[in-house]
């Protein structure tokens, strides 16, 4: 199929071109698009009927949508930004720089552009700032057949009717009932006798991740977003929910690799921004080290009677840094899921506490019958290693398992305590016990 | 509220705990049951009108679904099993013990059971395992109003009635049309000439994995599943894929920090379960560190004349692995959203290759003078350290971009190239370059 289109293009078949582009979804045109040379982009977009062109402007990256606008009229842009949902609109809006934010809105009509001026003031990740204004809204004293006839007139625009809200005469939100529900109903049934009044809402200055929780929590398809007087100004939609999870996924796991989190794509940027992204939090980690650095100068003297014992320091900090980190993943996830809370602390602690005595004595076990029988070293050390690598273990995973939930109480986002932060932390521990332990055992 | 009810509870107020409840969302009415004492569970579950039962019901925890399903009559189990979403009711047999399972087939009648057991013998993970035979299916040549009136008819039952699929007369899927644009419709327009036939569907055996993604790709609420031939068997709802989504996450995050993933709850989950998943690869991790170790022994006269060598071994494995885990992280999760492919692995070798010689110039520039002018020590080994710090973080940039991609290509899971293995990988390198190069320039 692409490669037909790529070859009509070349062959400059306009008409082909276009039928053959509306027999696909618009996300599959969006993708021909990526690929087709610039020059030919804004000509092929310019084929397509309006919705449809509107449609696949949502779905191309900001790049290619900045060159179609800066390439053309005023009116064609009228067109695309009126034929978008209104949230994917705002969406990208806010993406263009200043000078194409100044041209859409000068294109747009005055009542559309005190609209989109509004919801680009939210705050980002606010429940505000991905709602959409197209919703149905029903009054409660309609009958059913009256509010079928009300979407018939109104429905056309809404991204989704399938869920409608209904409200009183000052916008006050009372009621959600559903397209199906409608549809099964008798068409004489008054609203206010069959819509469910037990209306799960957000407001606009909420956090996304809140309406996310919500979404997951009661598995709904669209959430109405109120203002402080509970009045409906918007809904957020469960597409837009998609992909805020995944976007929230993804910073967590920036954090937890102890990165600046980004939302661009990794291949669309620079060198230069991934780097300035990930070298604070290394050099901060770096500086920590030199923590666990002055713990062996202190302890030379030993080190130098007992050269051997350095060979053991890479395989104490790894099993310590894995173990933490272990642990670490889970709280940090479980929190973020809800599944864990502040108040089961102690029930972490003491779960971690049994979960590392187990692994302690089991990896400290085989170490101590690897050592005595594979490496062949002397009994002393044998011991000093395996008894260090158990209390790295169970120190690892009990602060791996806690610091978490603790960064939560102070409001600090618990992904941030991740395996790099924990493994410098049980290093400079794992090797203090080391080497005390070495001095007592060895008499060195 | 909650508080209230506890109390009504305590007090035995039958009457007043139902109207409370029946004010309350089902998800709310499952949080309240789970804190009930099990004695009262059973109780209060059989005070509540049948749907709303069955809706709580597949809210609470599998123990407590369990409990009821044991403390019930068949024919109470019967009349919940049939109450219930059809996939829903398939993901609760599916977590039931063997005895339970049996007592709920035997409750249901023999068209419920066929249909239960052929469920339960689609793959796990697979899409025929998630989907639902709940949807409304219509034919091509009915008119929009014989189309409402059918779905007034067989609606009631249907999990989704947003989406209805048009099939032939030998059910194979022929197009989709949405309740909206039924409704926007005229009434004697034929169902063939407005519906949409160019679906977007699923096998029953694909991974659902592979559904999460197009239900991202196209902004779905439903997907239907088909045969082999193409005959519709089910569909897919966007709450279950909101599910998978976050299941596969925490999949991923588990196998990232090295352990055996689970979809069991942290807290829910035995110290001994939880010791199990994670020991496996500690152990792996544990002896491939002795690699590591064996580098030191092979130059420990080195460590013995230069005791300060041994300082600088924590910062130098920490950093490297740091640096080797934002690079995996970064591309694990790329893989994973579809924003990387195979064939990128150039440009992704290029991209790290410039990243990690900034970041490691000014970590070793940063360095180099940290250890004259504060750590005080002499030029040629503040060199070593420095050189050392910057091959390893451009080796460990380099590595960590690229062994999630190699996994990949050899159809193993990325997420196992996270840090961990790594950090064992880039430790044993770095020590490699580290007294190789003390060697040379210290001259010993």
């Amino acid at each position: 199929m692409e490669k037909r289109i790529t070859e009509l293009i070349n062959e400059n078949k306009i008409i082909e071109i276009r039928n053959e582009l509306l027999e696909m979804n618009t996300v599959d045109i969006a993708e021909i698009l990526e690929k087709v040379e610039k020059h030919q982009l804004v000509k092929i977009f310019r084929i397509l009927p309006k919705d449809i062109a509107a449609g696949v402007f949502s779905y191309i990256p900001v790049e290619l949508q900045q060159h179609i606008i800066e390439s053309i009229t005023a009116k064609e842009t009228k067109t695309i930004i009126e034929e978008l949902f209104f949230d994917d609109a705002i969406d990208i809006i806010e993406e263009m720089p200043a000078n194409l934010v100044k041209k859409i809105l000068m294109s747009t009509d005055y009542n559309m552009r005190k609209l989109i001026n509004q919801f680009l003031n939210y705050p980002e990740d606010s429940a505000g700032s991905i709602m959409t204004i197209e919703y149905v809204d029903l009054k409660k004293e309609m009958t059913v057949n009256q509010a079928i006839q009300h979407i018939k007139l109104t429905g056309i625009d809404k991204e989704t009717i399938n869920t409608c809200y209904v409200i009183d005469k000052n916008r006050k939100l009372e009621g959600v009932i559903s397209i199906r529900k409608l549809i099964l109903s008798n068409g004489t049934d008054l609203l206010s006798d069959i819509m469910n009044d037990d209306v799960i809402y957000i407001r606009t200055l909420d956090d996304q991740e809140n309406a996310a929780m919500l979404f997951k929590k009661y598995d709904l398809l669209t959430m109405p977003v109120v203002d402080n007087e509970r009045r409906l100004v918007g809904i957020i939609t469960v597409d837009d929910i998609v992909d805020i999870i995944d976007r929230e996924n993804t910073e967590d796991l920036q954090k937890m690799a102890a990165m600046q989190p980004s939302d661009e794509e990794y291949l669309k940027t620079s060198a230069f921004a991934l780097a300035k992204n990930r070298i604070m939090w290394l050099l901060i980690l770096m500086i920590s080290a030199t923590f666990t650095g002055n713990i062996i100068r202190k302890y030379e003297n030993i080190l130098h009677s007992v050269v051997i014992l350095a060979a053991f320091i890479p395989m104490l900090m790894d099993t310590g840094g894995n173990a933490g980190s272990q642990s670490s993943v889970l709280i940090i996830r479980g929190l973020a899921l809800g599944e864990i809370e502040l108040r089961d602390s102690f029930k972490v602690f003491w779960k971690e506490l049994r979960v590392s005595l187990i692994v302690g004595a089991a990896l400290a076990g085989i170490n101590y019958l690897r050592l005595l029988y594979f490496e062949k070293v002397n009994t002393p050390i044998a011991f000093t290693v395996s008894i260090t690598l158990f209390c790295t273990v169970v120190l690892a995973k009990v602060v791996g398992g806690l610091l978490p939930i603790a960064a939560k109480s102070v409001k600090l986002d618990p992904a941030i305590m991740a395996s790099p932060l924990i493994t410098t932390i049980v290093d400079a521990f794992a090797l203090f016990i080391y080497f005390s332990l070495a001095t007592w055992l060895l008499g060195v």
